[in-house]
């Protein structure tokens, strides 16, 4: 799977992620990974139900992995934890 | 599995969720449910991986769903969707 079909959820509004996801599988992708950290977590979630009741009900969740990242503030050696999730839709 | 079993994950601070679940453990369970709606969906995440990584490394994430759910304004007829989150902890 190429790394291209991957959408990174930021701070933007949720339909700006959702059209990305439409726009990877109406141009022929059969899998696009939505990736989320911390607060944009939920946004992630919003984004899938969004796109697959709404829009692409062939659309499926294959898979839901969550972890943790560790984040090091930069000029210091203090690193704090930060969790992910990555949710990968199929057609 | 009895409904007794569930984490609902709120506004509190995360930390009060996570000693709900490892209370749940210690006291035998072999399965937990957490679930959440929405901006705590994020919060769930943490929950889960503190309890897994910090507390209890022999607890694993066995399933993971997410959803909507349908919520009705108090004397309205307008409805707003919601995402959900549910996640499985096994021991």
């Amino acid at each position: 799977m190429s790394e291209s079909n991957s959408v990174l959820i930021g701070r933007k509004p949720v339909m700006n992620y959702v059209l990305a996801c439409i726009t990877l599988f109406h141009g022929g992708a059969k899998e696009v990974n939505i990736k989320a950290r911390g607060r944009a977590i939920s946004r992630a979630v919003d984004v899938v139900e969004i796109v697959r009741r709404r829009f692409l009900p062939d659309v499926n969740v294959q898979e839901i992995n969550i972890g943790t990242e560790q984040l090091k503030a930069e000029g210091s050696n203090a690193s704090s934890n930060i969790s992910t999730i990555e949710i990968t839709l199929t057609r």
